[in-house]
């Protein structure tokens, strides 16, 4: 219930087609049906084409299939996360169309081509980094980003990634992934202008502790302009470089 | 603005008292203004005589005093909790009538005599937790709770504890308090069966880790019927013991 | 040993029917049975119709059954939680009645129908926090308790909490179950103004540390009116609001 | 040297101007010289007004002086961060002109104004936080992003948040400031479509772990589009808010 | 209460001497008066010369006065731990006899010489270790062991400890008290073959982290026969040293 | 090479049976094979029957059963501790007499009757330790004690424990195995007065940390006398216990 | 692209053979292909036999087998580290020669005989750390170091150790491989003079944390000399020790 | 008593002019004060000027005064690490000859001028760092290294690193100090051949606890060749260079 429909409801009431106790208890759910941000809410997936997103670890491939067929009625480029190949293979027979990205472990529901506009730039230090990385640049891609990747740059031959800085360069927003000690995120904070995510990711040994090593030392980058999402995050980093990219370009 | 307010509001622009454009003009704020939550935010003080609680740690004397001077114009029994002496007897002589209970920490501002009914037995371990359960029984009578104290009663001599039982039959919720090891929680859960809010204090040297191994010790007690509050944190288990006896005394 | 017995038992020294050595002999133990606390604790079961609960992770079949054994032959609703499905199935043979509820893993032996009173609200924030949730439901419900049940309301859609919070007015206490960050118990305890018993859960994935971050989040809600309990501990909660709402409900 | 440098020493030795043996020699600190990341580090001040930020904890007065001397003949509007009143006071008297922001403890020096273009909405939970959200505040006000702020709005009462969303909502990035369980980064990146830089704050007691628990709660936020910089780290938010300020407004 | 009493009251029960209702009365409170535990707790005192401790870190001067105050009345040798000389001179003049020992920052009042038997070693790694190790030496003299002290033997010079192993192979049970790595324990397991209690200290700096890595170093000891006290905790040590020794020396 | 041989040899150099030479060479081994902890390393296992004991976790069927077969030659109660009945099954085959202890998950190769002295009293909190104690109680049997079985008294029905004081107060020493919040620990050694080895174990779930909660709480115990082994090291209690218990005999 | 070939150009430049814009195209790449650090890094393969490692976890037999290919055209003696035997033959039949040292997981592909010289001491506590010092022996001799094993000598029995040190006294550098309570690393600390590296194992359980205890215990090591590496990193102390005794042998 | 006292002793003995009971007695001490080690310990301060480092924090000063007098006796460049400048002045007096290194925080007493042989690079982060970096410097030159600086050369810019790669290009071991993420390890390990000795320090605020997010991030450094000693361990990292700048120079 939008401000047309309050304005609805107390003209009817101006012209006693509606009594007063009626309208008391219309309105009486208003604050609820009518706050802003729930109809935003709704708006943003609209004017956005960002829908809902389907995080599916932990649900069973039946109640991801239920909540998908919820959401194909309606929406196109609906995003599953975290979804296995098998539990994809047996659940994509239930829809019409659908495309897997096995790396990034993503399926994408009722695809539709995105037009992409402005560079986003993911970086990632190892070969190991790559499905977290990937994850990041699917969800980018598929809402609307276009995408660069540069992989295996850690700084361990820093000369690798100074080969590739002009992608860096050109992105409104990069996304940097790195596990064991994460010093790329500083890295590459400390050469580009653009604001960076950072993205700690479980790879590594001992003290990598399962990636705390990697976000410690990505909340501590002596460079500015970084910031950082949960461990193994690439969606996160990925739907936050879209939110960016779009006020980039406008 | 509460729903008597809107009712009005609706007879007026029934009446044509009111235009529609104005109608509309004052229920967009009403989301905010008239939420439930907020609405009942409000009433609570009034029904209960639990008005806004001032928690003083981290503010300036000045800041303080100029909260308490807004509530003081409408409430009575203002509680301010950590408030040092000190900072007591700054602002003290800005209000007409106020107590300070110095073990305790808190200050009561308009102080109103209030019927005490309904039992809560404050239980803690050793002499240097008493400033927490002081904290926890001065809000709880505050509010209304008829408080018993028993106090240095740790497991190491449980014969202690066996022999002030009675006051933990009559209550109907009990607070216990206990750094160290915190095991006294477990074990005055295990003897009675009213709800037990345990508070781990900061009480203790090397590992007991400024309360921590006191909170965990209560977190993973044997007893059910053992639900645990912050470290230190005598106020939040005072105010959930009242909020528990309000409900014995209906 | 009750205070009877010991009267009988005194009054029969006075009356030569038994000499002092086997009084002596009898009393020897008198401090054991006949403490309060374990006396209570037997009256207890009978009283409140809360048996002792058999908590099955890291028990055998057999183990379990052992205990179940004894128990059945003089008590009621007999709650056994943490209890997979394989073993329910060995076991339930052995018993002449029973029911098993799959999500929560509890098993209710000598199921007798229990008069529901007193609303317990229990809340969730995601789809993967249902099956603690529902241990909470299942324990309040057979313990006599009218259990509301709201999921998957999660604080980044607060929306969906406001359209449910009816349930939560009634309440005498309410459970908030939630993983990852937790925040949907501030923002329970910031709407309520009946004692709220937060459980974290182990849902999320890297710095969620398996129901650490909810429950650390938990711990220092800045709405008063929340006490924890373990990460995952649906019993606990479930109890714990058992107790408060007998309390309520006189 | 650039590339414009290259090209005339090559011209010079194509002409025989310089021989090959010096050429060698110049070129052979090309690499380093010539770094583009090193010539868009210094072009990036330029361009972008954002000078060198000086960090001033844990360095004496007179190395701030120091640093501050060599700057301040070529830039403006240079930032000091973490700079306490005594200090500055110590200092200032050195600089013809400067500000001090004693809440964010940020002098600037040389300052000039700066037009103000772009919406960055600032929020913080508690009275205790405002320090932090002002280091954030007034870093993004001298690099030119045109602030708004909104205090006090933690989730305990969500409806003052409520109150004050279409601040939020003209935002082009917020910035959300909270210590204790830190819900309010979740709370906000569910009501708003633009990115939310989280700080968490050191604001609490016992488990608050010095914003350790706020901090893991904004990295788990069930709300997407939240990334988290370090404790305390008003100024790091500020800066990365910035950034993605200046891409909205092109 | 003890046995003798409950055949005393018995009789008189019997010869008519009590009537029942008051011996019921008197036999109420048996339980607690009466428990083994309680009773063996006053009588141990008397025993074996260890009167209850008085710890006083936490407690004011007053406090601590008035405690002992009431033992001096009954007990001799009462040792107060953790008292700072300040505190000793304080209160020491409201005491007829009293002693400080400094560095281990024990008073004992009403002093009275005590036989010393059985040979108890302690030993320390480092020179800083040494307040702590004289905690458990004071400890263990007071109560009546014969102490040999081994100081400054860390295993980085290992053959200093060498030089000293007599005093270890005599002994019924070793002290060994060490900061930083405290790999002395270990060492020290390996060659003695009496129960070894290791005490971490604080001693140390960065990822000593005030004890927590010795400590953990103790209790992954290689050689079997050691056990481990709380960190800085001297006192404990020399307490179940004593009980050890005791035993020893029938 | 004892103090015997080495008189020997100087003889022998005295009447030019060895010259210098020679005894310079002999005697340069000297300080590692005649170092009295190596000596009395082997005299201890001829004296008190405590052989190396075998470490089994870790090392392959194959390793355990050589290190065996070197020992069962020369010595008899040869402990082999964690050794999985799968692993037992596939060696006793090779020796010609072994035992296996399912439940303490202990082998004793060529078991010889031992005559059990002293009494060691091993106490645990719940049904899921017993495996820890029984390892306590196998180890500390077959190295000569009497051992008595006090189980599943934890705190949360203290009575439970009251009853079997007796054994606890015969005891030379008692070992106290616990999970959860540990505080079985406190509540034993604030009733006996002979020393407590506490050995916390991995049963719980949550913030239990696999043993860590009942560690820490073992470790800040207000019991004087309590000292603590790792977590689920039955064995090194079983050991510790035994080593005291002899003290005691003798 | 390295100085003669700066040269070679910038002749070309001055013959005019190659025009100024083309040699500007050519030196646009010139500061990452010229950087001296990757210029070293290409010829310190060729110089000092350490071709780049292949390190394995978390990597498919397929990646694997992709990446040696590429480098056994041009390299000999390629380290592939923490490669399973499964893995390992899998993909040696693509590779003409290769050798598998199953104990220290390394293959090494192209292997060529290297001459040993310098002595690297390679010192392990226990059995089960035999694994990560292979692993560490293993890449030192195929580096070119004279390794000396001493397997199974913890601090508990040190003797074992004094035996040795001969090996020890004749080492340029020392590598210590210890699990648990890491004790061993300041024992050999305090006897040698030459560097020791350090490394954890992961070895033991409970307080052990995979590891953590040993790191710490050597971090904090008492005697001077000690360097640590990463929990369980053979290969990492080995390659080490290599680059140390590289210089030792000049 | 080395290898030439014992063949003395033993001519004796066979000349008679020693009996055997006395030369029992002197050998009987021999194993300790002949232990390799233990003559290595002494005769290394002759041999190498390493002679024993005092540390002193935590010892007053009249123990540090007690301890460097009885080794000014004998021994040059006697190295005091830790000492404040008021400690430092307060004893000063007491010796001959002393130089103070203030930022370093080092007293050298009887100093006397070394030979500097042997390139050690010290490389810092911030100038934060510059403390922790001169202690490891003054410890490397006064034990004889030729020691070059290169400090803030942190990797947000890291060009100023690349401008100064000479230094360590010539090094025969790199010391890396670095606070916060410590991400300069991993750089400068990847851009030299040598050995590098990190340092952690704890610079830093919020998340960098201290210096413990660069000790996991030094320790888990993607290049090999990298270890790590305790936070702040300045002076063990200069020790270790020592050590290994030894070995190079022959």
């Amino acid at each position: 219930m939008d401000i047309s429909h309050i304005r609805d409801l107390l003209t009817r009431v101006q012209s006693g087609e509606t009594d007063v106790d009626r309208a008391v208890q219309e309105l009486k759910h208003l604050p609820y049906q009518n706050l802003s941000y729930a109809r935003i809410d709704t708006h943003r997936a609209l004017r956005t084409g960002i829908s809902e997103v389907v995080y599916c670890q932990g649900k069973s491939a039946g109640q991801i299939a239920g909540i998908v067929s919820q959401m194909v009625e309606t929406q196109v480029n609906i995003i599953a996360t975290r979804i296995s190949q098998e539990v994809y293979q047996h659940i994509c027979g239930d829809f019409p169309d659908s495309e897997y990205y096995q790396e990034a472990r993503i399926a994408v529901f009722n695809p539709e081509p995105v037009e992409r506009k402005g560079h986003i730039a993911v970086v990632c230090a190892g070969t190991s980094d790559i499905p977290v990385a990937e994850e990041a640049c699917i969800t980018a891609q598929v809402l609307g980003g276009y995408v660069t990747r540069t992989y295996d740059v850690g700084v361990a031959g820093i000369h690798r990634l100074l080969d590739c800085c002009e992608d860096l360069y050109k992105a409104n927003v990069a996304v940097v992934v790195a596990g064991m000690e994460g010093a790329l995120a500083s890295v590459v904070g400390g050469m580009v202008s653009c604001p960076v995510i950072a993205v700690p990711t479980s790879v590594g040994y001992g003290t990598s502790f399962n990636g705390i090593t990697a976000l410690l030392s990505m909340l501590n980058s002596c460079a500015s302009g970084v910031s950082v999402v949960n461990i193994d995050n690439g969606f996160g980093a990925g739907y936050q470089a879209t939110l960016i990219n779009r006020l980039a370009i406008g």
